[in-house]
C-alpha cells in the first residue's frame, strides 16, 4: 500500500489534482445488493462544494460524479467501483508565478523535497480538491450504514475565538458553516467578512458524531475503532488534532469524574466519546478536529525559492479564508468509511454485528 | 491485517494477555547488519517497569526480554525478529470476583460484547501490559534511525491540572515522572500523594520529539506521517486525543500567525510540528498525546454484570493511578515506530531518503 | 484490500465490467521521474487489442487509454497515477437471453452464488476484458524496469497439442500467436482455423522470461519471488497452472541434475528458474502458465439455469476460440508488476538493489 | 507487510532460523469461541516432524508446541495467538565449514547478496524448519473448517518416476509416505534406499483437496481463490509448479472436454478443480504441487565461495533426501490457512457464507 489507499476491507483508493483532468476512486469492498446512484453521492458533494457561499473559494467546481462500474440495474454488484470527477473551473496561469517559490505553511516544500518533480498547479496532489472523490466515497459508506440504523453527521463547533454549542442537525443544514446554533451565524458572517478584509484566515474546528453504532466495531490493539478514526480525521488536509470523547480534556479529570458509569438502562454519560478499550461501546461515537488556518493569503510572508534565495510570498489565486468551513462532510466521510470498515471486519471475523445496543445516555 | 500488526515496510505483530504465560511480538522488515543485542532493548523496558517507584502500579515484573531469532553475531539479519517477555508476577485471583462485572470505563464491557469469551484476568488483552512488547520493538527502530541521526524522546508535560514546561531532557531521566522540569517533581509527587488518599486516579499528558528527521517522510494522501503517528499513537492505551505541532491551539489561531515562515537560514517557527502536506518538513516532529484516567480505582461505582443487572464495583488489584507516568516510553516507541516504516517506504519508493535537511529552528 | 488491488509498494487497483461505461485503474507507488506518456501504455494494450486478427473476438475495441493522473510534463510525480479506458463496441444485447442461465465453466454460477446480483452483461467483472487495464499497468511498470536494464518478455509455448521451441525474440512480433518459431505459424493457423469449423476452443501454454533482473528481490517467507508471481499469473482468467523453472519436471528429477551448479563465470544451468530460496538469483527469471480452453463455445453443453432447472446451453456472441492467444502481454504485465514491486521493497528495506550480478547463463 | 506475513484477515505471521533458539507464530484474526489446545495442533506437527522414518532426516525434535495467548479455558478469544516451538537437536558445528561456500541450489548465494549478513547455520531462516510452525498455525484453520464441514487433506501423488493413484485417505496416514496406495508403498521404500546408497535426492508431487467447500470464496479479481493458492503453495520451500484442477493438462484440452457441465445433481466433473472465475464453485478444491530434489546431497557439486573462487562443495549433516515426503501436511497448512482467510473475507463483505451447496461430482 502506497498510500492513496484508505481502509482494509472497504477500500477507498483515489487519484487526482487540483488542476489535472479529473479526480477519481476506486471504492473495493463494498457490499453487494446496496441501493446506489449518483444522486446518492452527489449530495454529500453538493454540501462540499466550493464556490457555493462568499465565504469560500470562487472557484466553481459542478463536481458532477460519474459512476463507472460497480452497480448495475440500481445496486452494487460487490464488484469495484470507479468514480470519475472531471475539473472544469482549472484557472492554472495563476499559480506559474510561484511555481519555484515555496509558500509558507503549503506542501510546496515537501513535495519538492520528496518527489524531486512535481504538479505544482494548485497544490496538485497536496490540494484539498483531492478531498471531493472523498466526499463521494464517504456517501456510500454512509448510504450503507444509514440502511444499518447508523447516522454520521457533523457541525462546526468553532470558528477562529468563536465556540459554537450544539443546536440541531437541522440548523447544520441551512447555513454554510455548517454552524448548528442558528443565532451564531450572522456573527460567523461578520467575523469571516472582517477577515477577508485582513487578507487573512483562521483555523476552525469540527464535530463529528455516530449515532447508532452497534457494540463491538475495532480490532485491537493497534486498529483500534479510535485509532484508526484518528488516522483517517487526521488524514484530511490542514488537520493538526483529533480528540475522541473527553480528549484533551481528560488530562484535567479524575477517573472518579472521567469513568461512564453505567445502569440497566445504559451509560450515565459519554466522556469516552463511545469507545472502550479501542471497541464501539453502543455509545454515540464522538470525534473533534482541529482544522489549521488556510495557508494561501494575501498578505506577504517571508519564504525561500528552490535555490534557496529568500524570497517574499503573496499568494493570489481562489482560496478558502477558512478550509474548517467546507470541512465537515470531509470528516463524515472518513468517519463514515471507519466505521463501515469496521463493521465488515466484525461481521468476518466475529460472525456478526450485534445490533441490540443498550439504550443510550445523551451526548 | 486483523489488528495486532503496526506498520507497513516495518512491521511490529504483538499478542500477550496480562495474566497469561508470556507477551511476545515479531518485527518483521528491520534491515540487515543492525548491532543489536537484548540490553538495547532492556534499556527502554526498563523505563517502563512497573513496580519502580510508589507512585505506579506494585506489581513487580522483571520484563527480561528475549530475542529469539533474527540476529546473528549481534547483528540484525534482515529476516523476521521475535521476541519474548515471560510474565512472572500474575495474581489472577485477585481478579475472580469481578469476572461477571463490567468496570466503568474498562474494555471488559466491549471485549464481552465483541467476542462473547473473554481472559478477564487482569484486563487480559486489554491490559496496557501488552505495551511492553511494543516498547521492546520500539526500541529496535529508535536504534535503527538513531544511526541515521534521528533522536525520539519525550517527557510529560502536564499531570492532572499541573502544566510542565520543557526543561531538559537530562532531567527527564532522572524521576519516575520523566518530568523535565526538577523544580515540578515535588509538586507532582505530593499531588500524587493526595490521589492516592482520595482513592482516584487522574489524566496526564505526554509530548513527543523526534529530532533529525530528514525532508520527506510520509505518503500522502491517507498514510501521511501525521496520520499514521496519530494512529499510533492513539493506538496506546487509555489516549484520546492527539495533537501535532500547534494541534487545537490552530483553531484560533491566524493564517499569518500560524504559518512558519521561511528564511535561507531555516524555518522561524515550528506551528506545523514538522509535517507539511503530511510529509516531514526537516524541523523536528512535535505531537502531544492525551491519557485518561486510569479506569481501575477503589471509589466505588455504578456498572452491571453480564446479565444486566446494576451492581457496584470497587477495583481493587494493583493498578497505576496515572497510567501516564509510565506512558513516555510507549509515546516514543510508536513514534519510532512509525518514523522508521515511513523511511523504509521513502527509501522504497522515492530511491533514497535526503538527509541534508535546512537549518532548523528551535521548537 | 478487497481483491482488486495487487502488489504491496508497487500497487495496481482495478475497476470496470465488460460492457459497462470504462475500465479504469490506480497506480501507486511508482517512482517519481519515470518519462511517461500515453503511448507508452498504448503499445502494450495494441499487441493486446481484441479484433486484430481471424482468430481472436471480433469484437472491435481501441483500448484507447488516458492517464488523467499521477504525470507532469511529461514524468511521473511519485502521486497516484489513474487509467481509463473507455468501452466502446459493447453489444449487451447479445447476453440477456442466458442472464438466467450459467454457462458451463464460466463465473456466472459462482458469482451469482457469492454476490446474489451481477452484471451478466458479457460476464461482466469476470470478463478478460478487465486484463487491458492490467495491460496498461504493467507498462508502466515495464518502463521503470527497463531503465534498470530489466527485460520483461513472453510467447506462447503451446497451443493444443501444438508444442512450440523458442526461435527469437522478433519472430514474437511478428504473428498473431506471439509465437517465436516463424516456421510454426502456419500449422497454427491451420489448427485454428479447423477449431472454429469444430465449434471448439482450446488451451496454450505461455512462458516469459525476465532477463537483466539483479540478484536480491523477493521477501521470504510468504512472499518469495516465486510465491507472488504465482498469485500474479494464477490471477489471470482462465490460468489453471503455474511453474517456476523447471516446473513439474522437477518432480522426476534428482538433485544432481536439478541443482544449477555454479563457476566464477556464473550459473552453468537454470533449472531454479531464476529464484533460490524465494529470492532472485541473477539469472533469467522464466514462468510458465497453463491456460484453459476458452469456455464459450457454440457446441451446446448441458448446464442448469439459476432456479436449479436442467438447460442446454450455446454461448453466442463474439469470444476467442483460445484465450491463450492474447495472454502473453497480460502475463509480461503480471510479471513486470510483481518485479517492481519486489524492486521496491528490497529498495526500502535492504536499502539498494544490487546490478552488478555475476555472468548468467544461457536460459 | 515485509513478507513473513501470510493472509489478510486470518493471518499468520512466522519467526525462527533453524538452528536458533526457537520458531513461532502469531496467528491474528481467529475467531473466538474455537475449542483449541496443544494437542490438536500437535497432531499435524507429528505428522511433519523430522526423524520419524529412515527416509527422513535423522533430527530429532520433538516439535513440541506452546500456545502463549489466545486461548483462555480451552476456547479461542478471537485475540492473537502467540505458538512457539523451541529447538533442541540443533548441531551447528556440521555447517561451519561451509559459512564461506554457497551450496548449489540452495538460498545461500542470493540471502548473502541480499541481507549480507546472514545465519548460514542449516539455512537459517532459508531452512525448511520454518515449516513447522506453519503446519501448527495450519491446524487452527483446519479445526476451524472442520467445525464448519471442511476437510483438508492431502497425499503423496508422485515420488520421482513413480505416479501414484489415489486409494483411500486411510492408507495415506498408514505410511511415512503420505502414499494413499498401500500396493505401492515397498516400491517407493525400495526406491528411497537406491537413493540414498546413489547419494542423491529426488522431487515430488503432492495433492491437496479440499472437501466441503461452500460456493463464494475467493475475492477477484486479484485475490481470487486459485490465486491466493498458488502464492500459498508456492511460498513452501521447494515448490517450482502449482495446478488447480486440470492445471498444465488443460494446454492440450479442447472446451467441450474441459468444460465441467452441470444438471440439477451437480456438476458432471471437476477439471476446474472448484475453482470458477476464482470464487470456489462448490466442488472440491484440488490443488497439486511439484517439489524439487532437496539441494543437500554428499555427491561433490561445483559452486564458487564468497570471494567468487570456485570450489567444490559436498553437503553433510542431516537432511531429508526427498522433502516431498513430508510436505503433505504442510500443504494442508496452507490450503487450510488460505481457505479460512477468504471464509472470513467472504463472510465481512458479503455477510454470510452460503453452506448449502449443490450435490457434487466425484473428483
Amino acid at each position: 500500500m502506497s498510500g492513496n489507499t484508505f481502509g482494509k476491507l472497504f477500500t477507498v483508493t483515489t487519484f487526482g489534482e487540483s488542476h489535472g483532468q479529473a479526480l477519481g476512486a476506486i471504492i473495493d469492498g463494498c457490499p453487494p445488493g446496496l441501493p446506489l446512484c449518483e444522486a446518492d453521492l452527489q449530495r454529500d458533494l453538493d454540501r462540499r462544494r466550493p464556490g457555493s457561499s462568499r465565504h469560500t473559494t470562487q472557484r466553481k467546481e459542478p463536481d458532477q460524479v460519474k459512476i463507472l462500474s460497480g452497480v448495475f440495474e440500481g445496486k452494487t454488484t460487490g464488484t469495484s467501483i470507479g468514480l470519475l470527477i472531471e475539473n472544469t473551473d482549472q484557472r492554472s496561469k495563476d499559480y506559474s508565478k510561484i511555481k519555484d517559490q515555496f509558500r509558507p505553511a503549503h506542501a510546496d516544500y515537501t513535495y519538492h523535497h520528496k518527489y524531486g518533480h512535481r504538479d505544482y498547479r494548485g497544490g496538485g496532489r497536496s490540494s484539498a480538491r483531492e478531498t471531493a472523490v472523498r466526499v463521494a466515497a464517504g456517501a456510500i459508506a454512509k448510504q450503507y450504514l444509514a440502511a444499518q440504523g447508523v447516522q454520521v453527521r457533523g457541525y462546526m463547533s468553532q470558528l477562529g475565538p468563536i465556540k459554537i454549542d450544539f443546536g440541531s442537525w437541522e440548523a447544520v443544514e441551512e447555513n454554510a458553516f455548517f454552524c448548528p446554533d442558528p443565532a451564531k451565524v450572522s456573527e460567523l458572517e461578520d467575523y469571516m467578512d472582517q477577515l477577508r478584509r485582513d487578507q487573512d484566515s483562521v483555523g476552525a474546528e469540527i464535530t463529528v458524531i455516530a449515532d447508532g453504532v452497534p457494540v463491538g466495531l475495532g480490532e485491537p490493539v493497534f486498529d483500534r475503532l479510535d485509532a484508526d478514526l484518528a488516522h483517517g480525521l487526521m488524514s484530511i488536509n490542514a488537520v493538526k488534532g483529533v480528540e475522541i470523547g473527553a480528549g484533551f480534556g481528560c488530562v484535567a479529570q479524575r477517573g472518579s469524574e472521567h469513568r461512564d458509569e453505567m445502569t440497566p438502562e445504559g451509560f450515565l454519560s459519554n466522556h469516552a466519546g463511545g469507545v472502550l478499550g479501542g471497541i464501539s461501546s453502543g455509545q454515540p461515537v464522538v470525534a473533534r478536529l482541529a482544522l489549521k488556518p488556510t495557508s494561501s493569503i494575501t498578505t506577504p510572508g517571508r519564504s525561500i525559492d528552490v535555490h534557496g534565495e529568500a524570497v517574499e510570498v503573496v499568494t493570489k489565486g481562489r482560496h478558502d479564508p477558512c478550509v474548517g468551513i467546507r470541512a465537515t462532510p470531509i470528516a463524515e466521510a472518513m468517519m463514515a468509511m471507519t466505521l463501515l470498515d469496521h463493521w465488515l471486519r466484525q461481521r468476518g471475523q466475529n460472525g456478526s454485528v450485534s445490533v441490540d445496543t443498550p439504550r443510550l445516555t445523551q451526548r
